[in-house]
C-alpha cells in the first residue's frame, strides 16, 4: 500500500497558520511523524491560506526537504504551482496532484512529469464534468492509460484516481468506484496505479469516530477491488492497520503474530 | 446484514459446562444478548459437549425457544443431530447448517429444509475435500444452486458457504472466496444467499484484538464482493459497525450522523 500522508494542507487550521507565518516548526513535525506512521510520500498542498502560493508551495517544499527524506506529492489545481514545487524539488522524485482526464490537459502534464523525474496522478473527471456512471469513468481511465503509453510515462509513475464525493452527494458513488476499480487493473499490463483522496468520503460526517469507521471501511472495501494508494490520514493507526490487514489477507505478505509491527517496518 | 451468533457453540467452554450439567442460565443469556445484539438468527452446535448429541441439540433448542424469538441454525455435520433439532424447533423457522455439496447429500437435505420450514446452508466442498481454486468451488455452487431449483428450495432459503479456512493453512484462499462469491451472485436470479462461518479465518491468531481486527476486516471486504449472511460473534461491536459501515456504502440505506444506532433498531 502505498500512503500519502495528507495533514500538509492549508486546508487544516495549524498548517494554514504555519503558512502564513512561515513557521516551519508544525511543518517539520509532521513530515516528521507522518514519515515514521508510515507514509511513503507527504502530500503538500498550500490551501487558500497564502496570498502567493507558489511562494508558499516553494517554502513548504524547501522546508521539508532537509527534514525528512520521503518524497513530496505537489497538491494543486494549478500548474504554475505545480512548476514552482517541482523546481524546489529540484529533480527529487516527486508525484504531480493532479491532472483531470482530458487529452489537452493529459499532453501537458505527462511530459512535465516525465521531464521532472515525478509520478502523476489523473483524475476520471473532464471538462464535462465528475462522470455519474462505470463507463464514463472507465473511458477516462482509458484515455489516461492511453496517453501515458503515448508520451512514455511507465505504469508505475501513474496513479488513476476514480474520484470521491462525500457519501451524501451520491450514495451509489462508493458502489460505482470499486467497479471501476476492479476493472482499471486490466487497462494495461502491468497495471497503473489506483488511488484515492480517501478523507472526501466522509466530509459530511460531524463526529470524529464515524469520519474513522467510514474511512477504514470505504479503504479495506477498496483494497479488495485493487486500490493500491491512497492520501489518507496515516496517523490514524486504525486506518493503516486495517489496510495492513487487507494486504495480509490479499496474501501480500506472510502471517505472524505481529505483522502489524512487520508491515510498518 | 443476515447475522448468526457463533456462541451457543460446545466449543466454548461456558456453553460446555452449561449442556453437561443442563444449566440453563448461560444458554439464556447468550441467546439474549446476541437477540439484542443483532442476530437474526442463533446458531447452535453442541460440539462434542455431550455423551447424547440429540439429546443435548433437543434441550438447547428448548431451553432457548421460550427465551427469545430468534430464529436457530442447527449446526452439526450429523443429520440426527439435524433431526433431532427440527423437530424440538416443531415446524417454527430454522437454517439447517450444513450439508456438503454433494449430489446425495443435496438430494437429502434439501426436501429436509423444505419439509421443515428452514433455509440450509450449502457448503462448496464435496467427497473430494476442499477446494483449492475459485473454479471447482463455482462449479459446486453451481450444482447446489440446480439442486435448489430442481426441488423447489427459495433461494432466498439457500445459503451457500464458500468455506473459509484459518488464514495460515493458505493465505491465498481469502483472494479466492472473494472471487468465488462475487460469481455467487450470477448463479440465480435472484441469487442464493453468500454465507461465511467468519471467525475460522483468524483461528490461528493469539490475540483477541488480532482476530477481531482479521474478522472484520475479511468481513468488510467480502460484504463489498456480495457476501450478505455470516456465523460471527454478534457481541463484537467493532465487528458489526464495520458491517453496518460496509452496507451504508453500498448504498443499503441513507446516511445519517446516528446511522449505527438506526442500523440496529
Amino acid at each position: 500500500m502505498i500512503f500519502v500522508g495528507e495533514r500538509i494542507n492549508g486546508m487544516y487550521k495549524d498548517v494554514k497558520k504555519a503558512i502564513r507565518k512561515k513557521d516551519p516548526g508544525v511543518i517539520k513535525e509532521l513530515a516528521l511523524a507522518q514519515s515514521e506512521a508510515g507514509a511513503k510520500y507527504l502530500d503538500v498542498n498550500v490551501g487558500t491560506a497564502a496570498e502567493d502560493p507558489l511562494d508558499a508551495m516553494r517554502w513548504l517544499v524547501e522546508t521539508i526537504k532537509p527534514t525528512v527524506d520521503t518524497p513530496l506529492c505537489l497538491d494543486s489545481q494549478k500548474i504554475e504551482v505545480i512548476k514552482a514545487g517541482l523546481e524546489a524539488a529540484d529533480g527529487t522524485h516527486t508525484i504531480i496532484n493532479s491532472t483531470s482526464g482530458d487529452e489537452d490537459k493529459l499532453d501537458t502534464y505527462i511530459p512535465l512529469a516525465i521531464q521532472n523525474n515525478a509520478g502523476l496522478i489523473c483524475l476520471t473527471m473532464n471538462v464535462d464534468g465528475i462522470p455519474q456512471d462505470v463507463d464514463t469513468r472507465l473511458n477516462i481511465a482509458a484515455t489516461i492509460a492511453g496517453k501515458a503509453m503515448e508520451h512514455g510515462l511507465e505504469m508505475d509513475r501513474l496513479f488513476i484516481d476514480p474520484l470521491i464525493l462525500p457519501l451524501n452527494v451520491d450514495q451509489k458513488q462508493p458502489g460505482y468506484l470499486l467497479e471501476v476499480m476492479s476493472q482499471i487493473k486490466f487497462l494495461s499490463d502491468p497495471p497503473p496505479h489506483i488511488m484515492v483522496g480517501l478523507s472526501n468520503i466522509s466530509q459530511m460526517a460531524k463526529e470524529k469516530a464515524t469520519k474513522e469507521l467510514i474511512n477504514r471501511t470505504f479503504l479495506v472495501m477498496a483494497i479488495s477491488h485493487g486500490l493500491d494508494s491512497a492520501i489518507c490520514d496515516v496517523l490514524d493507526t486504525a486506518l493503516v492497520d486495517s489496510a495492513i490487514t487487507a494486504e495480509l489477507l490479499l496474501d501480500r505478505f506472510i502471517f505472524s503474530e505481529a505483522y502489524l509491527k512487520a508491515a510498518r517496518m
